[in-house]
């Protein structure tokens, strides 16, 4: 079928709006109209050419939500008509991984999802008769998309799917590091690098944890108002200051703080977010992606005496299990989306959301089609 | 009081066996007859002059078992007679750390101790009417030592204090970091990077937990068939392979183990020990000292995926409230503690246990008095 998609030919170009082509769904598969889709940092990052997996020509996006059209062979869990939110992160329930009750990366469908392909080594999706490849799993920046049966979240169909599908991604996994990876316990201290979207739902977090001090750190003082709305309640602004940011929040809080989480991808701030943690128990997140090659780097001390250093992706969701519940607490307004929402636009000004973003001026852009 | 002591009087230079002066205990304070004292590799690294924190000329020793000789005004919890080991790691059980539950890390005497000196700031020691310091708050080389009450662990005076003053360091650090820090669990896949003697009692607390598989690592293979003793179930010497250890560990493992434990101080095995650890789960554990300004390095998708990063001293063990116990676990053969004494010297000879250590003849040197 013909379907109106976001292009990204070629890295480091705007993506083309084109009308490509759609296959029908294979077994285990399901084809998905996306009614709505955010735009993050991590498509930009592999727009840009500097993601050294990203492949072209792609579909990129993935954090949307849609409704199931139809569903391939063998898929029993959907039919069409049901809400759905494509995930990043498959949940199989069979693999080693899975059934280890230790983490939600599910590597079922992982080797192909890499290679932008579909689990049977295929696309779904061509232009003029030359394939397209598949992005994360998800290419949610087109109209009809193709996701495995394993990596859709079925979700309550009265919720609003232009704002959950920010569960897609970004909330999801900063609500999630606090609560399955930091696990964050009531009246602890927490610092948060970065006030982009995930750093302001760790925030929203920590706050659900009932964390007793939140620190919200960012270069960029605009951000400070909706941290504080979200929760924080100090905001500091590491050029304030001549000494390094981890010795300032080692100040204030007398010793260092419980939990820290690096939301930017920059090496040099995972280090300062690890070295602000208490020493003995403090232990520090990393959810932003580095760039190609980077390295993180510390004394072996800091972890000798008691400092813990982990990361998480997907905020340690298992989202077929755990996301149709997120999505019940955003319609109670346990979790706030509206927030998050800076603007609005159609496909065809999706370019435009790469721009605000570049600008800092947005925090989540959510595109409908 | 005079007691026959080995003192470094400078970094790079052999121990001299002189007659110093010790000063008697004041309050909350106990002087202990030194029995034994093994010797290890951080008394070596501070002789050598390697370590920035070093300070001479000092009694140093920090393994040792002794007996109380006399004690201090204040001093409740002991009475001459009574059978203990030094804690380089003090448990004063009021302090933020003490109280928080979460780490053995004490500060009460940290400040003062790091200094060479008592916790009112003075030293006990003294050679020719000068100053000697005290080292890591124990300094067991000397048949008669003064120690905080606080930092001595009352233990079974039927304990043989020739074999139990190694629970003083090396045995315990290694056996707690299996049991407090990791948390190893039965049927768990370990790697030990280092046959010391750390690396020998992390096996033997692997082997305790019922891990199903002990991977011991070492370039000298002269240490594989001790470590098989003691419950490895796998010998790896990184030489045998053109390829980095960590890919060979996660080959062999097929996908890397639950958990690691660095017990050299070499930040490049540091980094091995990480990246052999399973996606998704695996912990990191490092025990080794690495020399002054050195850092670990490793690119940040390590911990996204899954990996912690963790380090321990001594073992996490709080030494008042469980060395006792773990005294008693040697009574019972629980612990083995004689495969570890490869030497017996008396303190005249001190210098060649050192020897024996750098020429890699030796686990533990015991010195007696």
């Amino acid at each position: 079928m013909k379907s109106r998609a976001a292009v990204a030919f070629a890295p480091g170009k705007p993506l083309e709006i084109v009308e490509i082509d759609v296959a029908p769904p294979r077994a285990g598969e399901a084809l998905i109209r996306i009614t709505h889709t955010g735009v993050c940092h991590t498509d930009a990052f592999t727009l840009s050419g500097d993601d050294p997996e990203g492949i072209f020509p792609a579909v990129l996006g993935h954090e949307g939500g849609g409704i199931v059209v139809d569903v391939g062979e063998g898929v029993t869990t959907l039919k069409p008509g049901d809400h759905v939110i494509p995930l990043y992160t498959a949940e199989c329930g069979k693999c080693k991984f899975c059934l280890s009750g230790k983490t939600n990366l599910c590597q079922a469908v992982r080797a192909t999802q890499g290679k932008g392909l579909m689990p049977d080594g295929s696309t779904r999706f061509s232009y003029e008769g030359k394939p397209i490849y598949h992005y994360m799993g998800t290419s949610t920046f087109s109209e009809y998309t193709v996701v495995p049966e394993i990596s859709l979240a079925k979700i309550d169909p009265d919720a609003p799917l232009e704002k959950v599908c920010l569960l897609g991604c970004g909330v999801t996994t900063g609500i999630g590091a606090v609560h399955n990876t930091a696990k964050v316990e009531a009246g602890a201290s927490v610092a948060v690098f970065g006030l982009g979207g995930i750093g302001l739902a760790v925030i929203q977090g920590a706050a659900q944890a009932k964390a007793g001090r939140i620190l919200a750190i960012d270069t960029n003082t605009a951000k400070f108002a909706l941290a504080r709305d979200m929760g924080a309640t100090d905001c500091v602004n590491p050029n304030d200051y001549d000494k390094p940011i981890q010795e300032v929040i080692v100040e204030i809080t007398d010793g260092g703080v419980d939990y820290s989480f690096e939301c930017i991808g920059n090496v040099d701030v995972m280090r300062a977010a690890l070295e602000c943690c208490h020493k003995g128990w403090g232990e520090s997140i990393i959810i932003g992606v580095a760039g190609a090659g980077k390295e993180i780097r510390t004394r072996p001390f800091q972890l000798v005496t008691g400092r813990v250093w982990r990361g998480t992706a997907f905020g340690g969701v298992k989202g077929r299990s755990q996301l149709p519940g997120m999505v019940k607490q955003a319609m109670r307004g346990e979790i706030r989306l509206d927030s998050f929402i800076t603007h609005k636009l159609p496909l065809e000004r999706i370019n435009e959301a790469f721009d605000l973003m570049h600008q800092g001026k947005s925090i989540r852009t959510v595109i409908h089609f």
